[in-house]
Parts: C-alpha cells; sequence; structure tokens
C-alpha cells in the first residue's frame, strides 16, 4: 500500500522521537512492501515562531489531505507561566483537534512485564493492566463559550454536548468493547452535572444495540480513586473532555510505563497519532528522550490502517528491546542508558 | 466552654459512626471541663422519607444556630441508578452547602506509619505524605446555570466563579499555608478555561501580601499524575470545586487510610466536620464501620474552637488504638477485628 502520512514533529523533543518513528515506520514499509510518503509540516511554539500561529492554515491542508497524521510535542517554556497570552502553542493543539475533527481520544494503560516495578503502585494493584480510555476531545467546557463580565471580576466557562456527540462517541466505546472483554464505563458526574445526565441517559439508549456489553457508570470521582486502588478492573471506559483530560493523565502513571504510552486522535477522515508525553523541554538535542511510546503510536497507526501485522512487529520489537535492555536513560536503571537515536537503529534494525 | 453542636447522623452508616465521635467528644468535653448539647437533625435519605426533602428548613434553622455541625453521611442505594430522579440525598448535600456558605472544604491526607502497606502505592512513595486540600465548595460548575436546549438534545453547565470567591478561599490557603510549610500550590486548567485564568491571576495578585509564601501554579491533569507519582511533594492545595471532587477523592486512596480521613467545611460563620466515606450502606447496622474518621472530624471542629489540647487528645487516643490493634475489620487484616461501639467505647475510655 501507498501512504501520506503529514508529520508534524513540533517542539522539545517531538523532532527527535519522531524522527525515529520515521526510521522504524520506514523499516516495516520496507519488510511489508509498503511506500511510505512523509509530509511534514509546522505547529506548536515552532510554528508560532515561524509563522506567528500555532496551526497555520497550509499544515491543515496538509493534515487533511493526508492517510493520517502523525504527531510528536507541542509546548515551550516560554508560554508556561503566561496561560492567558495571546498565541499560545495549546491554542494550535485544540484547533488542530477541532478542525481535524478529531472527535476520539483513544489512550490505552497497559502494563510491561518487564517494567512493573516502575510503577508508583504495588505490581499486585497493577498485574495485568490493560485499559482504555475514550476521551471526547472537540467537546464540552474546552469548547463552549467563555469569557469575563463585571468589568473582568466574573469568570465563565460553559460546557455543552449534544446528545449525537455523545452518541458518535460511545458508539466508538461500543465497538471498541465488543473487540475486547465487553466491558464498558461511562464515567461521568450525573449526581450534579446536566450533561452528564445526557451522557448518561444517551449511552443507557445504546445499551439495547450491543446487548453483549455490560455496561457500569461511574462517578468522575470513584473511578479518581478506584483508578489507583484497582486499575486493572477496567477495560474500556468513555468520558467527556475534561475528566478525560484528569483521568487518562491519571491512568498513564499507574503503569509506570508513561514514558511508552501511545494514543490516538480519530476523527472523521483523517486519524492523529501521538505519544502521550509532552514536549519535555530540558531533554531537548540531548539525544537522551524516549521514542518508544511515538513508534508504539506509529503501531497503532499501522493497525488504524488494517495492517495488523506491521503493528505487530513494532510491538514485537519494542518487547524485545525492552527485555534486551536497549533502552533509554528513564528505563536504564543504573544499567546502560541508549540514545534516541541508538535505540531507534536498534528497532528498526530489529524489525 | 459550652456548645451548641448540630448533629446530623444521615443515612446508612452515618448514625453508628456518629454515635461513637459523641461518645469520645462527651469523654473530651467531661476532662476538659466543657458542656456539649447535641442537636439532633435530619438529612439526606432519611429525611426525603420523614418529611419529603434532604435538607428540611428546620435542619437549616438548627445548624445557623449551632456553634458547628457534626456529619455522619447521606446517600441510599435507591437512589444511586437514577440520577436525575426530582429529589436526591446529593441535593440535600448541595442545598445545605450553600444555604451555610460553607465555601471552603479542607481535607487532609496524611499517613498513619502502622498502616502504610495499607496503601496501594510502595511505602517509599508515601511514607511523610502529609497534604491538605481546600476545595472551593460553593461555587463552580457545581452551582452555575444548567439545562437543556434543543427539545433536550443539547444539555449545558455553565462554570461561573467571581474574583471574590477566589480571594475568600485563597485567603484560607495563604493562611493555613503560613501555619505548615509555606507552600501553596494553587491546582487550575489556565490554558483552557477563563475560570482557571481568573484563578491564577487573583492568586498571583496575593502573592505580594504573603511574601514567605511561595506560591506555584499547577494544570489539574498534571496533579493527577504528581499525587500518584510523590503525594508528599505537596502540602497545601487550593482549587476550584469540580477539580477539588476529583482530585481530594483521589489523594484519599493514597494514603491506605481512606477511613480515617477526616475534613471540615467552613463558611462564614458555622462550621461542619464530617469523614470523607459515605454513607457504605451494605455495612449499614452491622457494628462494624470505623468510627475513627468521625472522631478525627470531631478533633477537627474541637481545633476549630481553638482547644488545641482537646484535638489532641482526640487524635492520640486514635492513634493509640491503632497501635495497639483495637480496630475495625477494615483495618484488621486477619486480626482481630472489634466493632463499632468496641472502638468508641475503647477511645472514651482512652482520652
Ligand atoms: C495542552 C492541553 C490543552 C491538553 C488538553 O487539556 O487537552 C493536554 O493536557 C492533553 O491532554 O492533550
Ligand atoms: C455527592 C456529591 C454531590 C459530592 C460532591 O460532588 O461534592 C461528593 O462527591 C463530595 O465530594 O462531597
Amino acid at each position: 500500500m501507498k501512504f501520506n502520512i503529514a508529520l508534524l514533529a513540533g517542539d522539545g523533543i517531538g523532532p527527535e522521537v519522531i524522527n525515529e518513528a520515521v526510521k522504524v515506520s520506514d523499516a516495516i514499509a520496507k519488510k511489508f512492501n509498503h511506500e511510505i510518503n512523509w509530509i511534514p509540516a509546522l505547529t506548536g511554539a515552532c510554528a508560532i515562531d515561524a509563522v506567528g500561529v500555532p496551526y497555520p492554515d497550509e499544515t491543515h491542508e496538509i493534515c487533511v489531505n493526508a492517510d493520517a497524521v502523525l504527531f510528536g510535542a507541542i509546548g515551550h517554556p516560554k508560554y508556561d507561566n503566561d496561560p492567558s497570552a495571546p498565541v499560545r502553542p495549546e491554542q494550535g493543539l485544540l484547533l488542530m483537534r477541532k478542525k481535524l475533527g478529531l472527535f476520539a481520544n483513544v489512550r490505552p494503560t497497559f502494563t510491561f512485564p518487564s517494567l512493573l516495578d516502575k510503577s508508583p503502585l504495588k505490581r499486585e494493584r497493577i498485574e495485568g493492566t490493560d485499559l482504555v480510555f475514550l476521551r471526547e476531545l472537540t467537546g464540552g467546557i474546552y469548547f463552549g463559550e467563555k469569557g469575563r463580565k463585571d468589568g473582568g471580576d466574573t469568570a465563565f466557562d460553559n460546557c455543552v454536548y449534544t446528545r449525537e456527540e455523545v452518541q458518535r462517541l460511545a458508539k466508538k466505546g461500543f465497538e471498541l468493547a465488543m473487540t475486547r472483554s465487553k466491558k464498558l464505563c461511562c464515567v461521568d458526574k450525573a449526581n450534579v452535572m446536566e450533561t452528564s445526565r445526557l451522557w448518561r441517559e444517551t449511552v443507557q439508549a445504546m445499551e439495547k444495540d450491543y446487548p453483549e456489553v455490560t455496561v457500569s457508570y461511574e462517578f468522575v470521582d470513584a473511578v479518581a480513586m478506584r483508578l489507583v486502588q484497582w486499575p486493572n478492573s477496567y477495560d474500556v471506559l468513555i468520558t467527556e473532555n475534561l475528566f478525560g483530560d484528569i483521568l487518562t493523565d491519571e491512568a498513564s502513571v499507574i503503569s509506570g510505563s508513561m514514558g511508552l504510552m501511545p494514543s490516538a486522535s480519530m476523527g472523521a477522515k483523517v486519524s492523529l497519532f501521538e505519544p502521550i508525553h509532552g514536549s519535555y523541554p530540558q531533554a531537548t538535542g540531548l539525544n537522551i528522550a524516549n521514542p518508544m511510546a511515538t513508534v508504539l503510536s506509529a503501531a497503532m497507526m499501522f493497525e488504524n490502517f488494517g495492517l495488523m501485522e506491521e503493528g505487530k512487529a513494532m510491538r514485537d520489537a519494542v518487547n524485545k528491546a525492552l527485555e534486551a535492555g536497549i533502552v533509554t536513560e528513564d528505563l536504564a536503571d543504573g544499567g546502560k542508558a541508549y540514545g534516541t537515536k541508538e535505540v531507534g537503529d536498534w528497532l528498526a534494525a530489529n524489525i
């Protein structure tokens, strides 16, 4: 097959980890006889520096016409202490999600046997954890009306959801549950929020279309607790944008493998794949960033194209590297630490 | 001294744990020569059953005229699967918070040396954890306008904050930080929400009045992660209502002592003290509920009256009981489990 992939390296360590994911993906393409045409485009702080906006129209054109987007990370410390600066990298992220219609953020959290002891949680609590969050990504309080009144002394953010927005996300959740253990947890705050009550009644009404799926409804505060207590009791979880932001980050650290966690954002047409870690500015240019989460994001991309064998080959290479100790310093644990490039080379050579 | 304390036992195990807290408080009153006049009042599911509303006017009258409120728990399973039922116990809770002006919810999370191994987290991660959340409790998305449009197909919840609401909460945070390690963390989502930007700018403007306090600003998703990774890196945290709901519950499980965690809700005049655990309906009437969190809530009440020695005497009794193994089944760990009443008796006898 032939693919056009928009390559949004972004800021910080973004370009370095993206480089390695490209290297490993090219090895896959070679082995399985595909052709990948990588199309680089600007986004984030580097786009602000270059053209004044974090998600330029040219970048959007490239993304919208590509078969998929592979994304690194965005963010730069110079924007960190001024969240109300007129132009900020995060705005690019939100605009990109909205304009590409990326309404479903898929965030798996799983454990690697060789990394179990890296978790802040006790081994017996996390063993076997393999859950996936489906976070709604283009609605809710992120995109509702917001502003000031009373000369700036009152601020508001409106959280809005339509039934159709809930349905399309929940549909992906039910479908995913059908391919896994057929357990779906809908996370909301229906004892307080009207949007949550809409979520709950919408999902309840869909249950009859998926008679094999067992659905549970839990309040977001209870899930924040149980994720730490018994993460392996969850399978597929669906939730709205803000709850998903908080809970997926919480979930990402329980496995102890945060530097390895990939994600996908699915939309109407094009999908986007990115590691969940950020731009990690302090590590920029040092050849120490862990490229594995980005490689695993590329694996999700292949699988999303229906190329399961290709995805599996990438995952197997990562597992092999972990077992062989071919890892960056975050995982080296006093042992030898390899560079970003060296890990990428090893993975490509082992495809 | 002479006190009138409104006694809201509530539902489930509420009455049982409240009984023991009364017993231990009476022992304190006797020892330190105080007089406590307990005034029982209805709230929660039992109030709905009795008079049709979860927070009756008579109860409010009693609370508003008392020196403090001691609260058990509310909630009953018959309301759990119907969050949109016209009358629900939680509405009583929200109404009570609003009408009593309880804008600051104080939720400490700390470890008991003898219970460290109960935590889902590894010992070295939680040792020394001693943090306090100040959660705003009468504003934000809980109390903003909410409803439906488009014939029910669109739902909305408005999150609103005024500068003054932020100031009065933050003031308590700065003051608390001054009595502790002088570290204050303001938790928000200022990269997305306008209310968060108001929070951040308001707290920033107050920094000059507390030159000794070091303030950090962190996004709620990052805090959800770091709470699991390094809970002992936090001291005082201030945050808005919904973030506080999620994060305080998350924090409560990391110590492994959730059944021991007290809380206070402070307002303009009267303050309310309650254990953070819920009504635990399955345990109702079985004499197995752990009364210690309620006893420690009563200790916070005495301390709030400025009676530090009295508070300390209650805490010391709880520590002694833990060390002596005079505990309910949740903490018995295969050893002998005492009943709710027996633990209360032991604590009262050891004042
Ligand atoms: C940077 C920020 C706007 C973003 C979000 O809140 O969605 C990030 O936290 C994420 O989860 O991708
Ligand atoms: C019962 C519910 C409305 C309440 C809240 O969300 O405030 C509870 O979770 C709490 O934290 O006291």
